[in-house]
């Protein structure tokens, strides 16, 4: 099955931004994608870099953001995974995967669980955390475990994707170096973010789709210069092979072949999910066991 | 924090391998390191490349191994991580990591958890699953997370250990190539490996000390030909940065310099721990959720 990630960067507006997206869902289309998967917050900048409530304005527009991105999935009769800011009611927000199927049906939608806090991404200001769980869904094309961006580091959250079905796992991710930082550093921070996601599709024998964004994006008012979205958006298989994989730093359509047939096999002869001891495994539901 | 990882070949027999593993932890000791950690069931051949019950034999001097080692620990002034073949009673065996502190005394037992089973690795046919949990084992050093081969591919494993207050992840283990697998495959098999190891150095802020066994071992009666264990034994920090790491052929004392203080600095800045969604996790309790 073919797949498309679209790394991109953020144009200084949603309607400039947005109108190369849907430029790039076309020719993923044309490359013959099934599935096309979007970076976390696609349409606007990445707003949590500091806290101000003129941003929740940009939730208003949920509902119709939902009616555009339907047309463009059923428009070019793909999958599309998109990232969006949603309103629920007045002060209340959510991070959300908003999955639509080919026929511009919406086929689920995903709330972001495990919310970041911390310098240059202050997530908690924006989004309640997530209250629809880890549930896969169910695509003309499969079952696919949406995850957002800090949910990477959870081996919580794919495991119970894994456990409920999920076919792939999915990240949408807003990610990126400070300029102060080492080079060294900076290198380090990306392999500890390729790593633990290449460990999620290891441990469950899924594949692994990952698409971040790209581009420095500056905001004076931060506590921070800004961000430069390191990009990389990767695939990997259920081995956690990497089979493509972008650059930090140019925009890129990465289109990638993918054997959905491979979990089976890879399962079979690495049989993790076999010899999980679920009766000992009480001590993951405490925050801490002092 | 200096320590010491063994890595190194069966010899024939026990006599002669635990003499060589002993030299070994002099050599250890005399550079400094006041962890050693040896690989998996260290005293002897990777017996469960077949199923046969005169292996069980190995298990009778259990008593009289955690005297020898003891001692060993003492003279040597170290913290040894063991693996041991562990006679319960008749018909009940463990595949267990004794700890013993550098005076001597046994500081505590790990009973592996999860057993593997398939082809040249039969263990299942030897060991009950153990029965202590995951329970760090409190040393003069630290609390020490030890943990066995197959644990090495359960993000549940290692989470436990963090959260019951594991300052270092420890695994012994016995893993390798058969030959007629391609040069690729071995590759992935082992990089799998590896990036699933540093995945719970990353998830938990944790350093991760990986021991295996080399060399190829023939059993002309097993299914297979034989296992090439593939070495690469290594350490990594609490961000999955690689410290050290030996080769794929050579016996090898990997002596390394670790920062306990690391934890804290890495878990700060990035507290994976704080967000966990605690109450969101039941489903790994299941089985699967179908």
């Amino acid at each position: 099955m073919k797949i498309a990630l679209i790394q991109q960067k953020y144009y200084g507006s949603k309607s400039k931004t947005i109108k190369v997206t849907t430029k790039k869902i076309k020719e993923a289309s044309k490359s013959g994608a099934k599935l096309v998967v979007l970076q976390e917050l696609h349409q606007n900048e990445y707003f949590p870099q500091r806290q101000s409530v003129e941003f929740f304005d940009y939730a208003n527009s949920y509902q119709e953001d939902k009616k555009y991105w339907s047309l463009v999935a059923k428009k070019y009769n793909i999958v599309l995974v998109t990232s969006l800011f949603e309103k629920r009611t007045e002060g209340l927000y959510h991070n959300s995967a908003v999955v639509f199927d080919s026929d511009g049906s919406e086929a689920g939608k995903y709330r972001k669980m495990h919310i970041p806090d911390d310098p240059g991404f202050n997530e908690k200001f924006y989004f309640t955390e997530g209250d629809l769980g880890f549930e896969p869904i169910d695509t003309s094309i499969g079952k696919l475990g949406v995850l957002i961006c800090w949910d990477q580091w959870y081996p919580e959250a794919s495991r119970i994707m894994a456990l409920r079905g999920a076919e792939i796992l999915i990240y949408p991710t807003a990610i990126g170096w400070f300029d102060e930082d080492s080079q060294e550093e900076k290198y380090r921070q990306l392999d500890s973010w390729i790593t633990i996601q290449r460990s999620h599709a290891i441990a469950n024998g899924l594949p692994v789709i990952s698409c971040n964004r790209v581009g420095l994006e500056i905001d004076k008012k931060s506590v921070i210069d800004g961000i430069r979205f390191w990009g990389n958006s990767f695939v990997c298989d259920g081995q956690g092979a990497i089979l493509a994989k972008s650059n930090d730093i140019d925009e890129n359509i990465l289109i990638v072949d993918i054997d959905m047939e491979f979990t089976k096999a890879q399962r079979d002869i690495w049989p993790f999910l076999r010899d999980r001891r679920i009766e000992s495994y009480s001590d993951i539901m405490k925050r801490y066991c002092d």
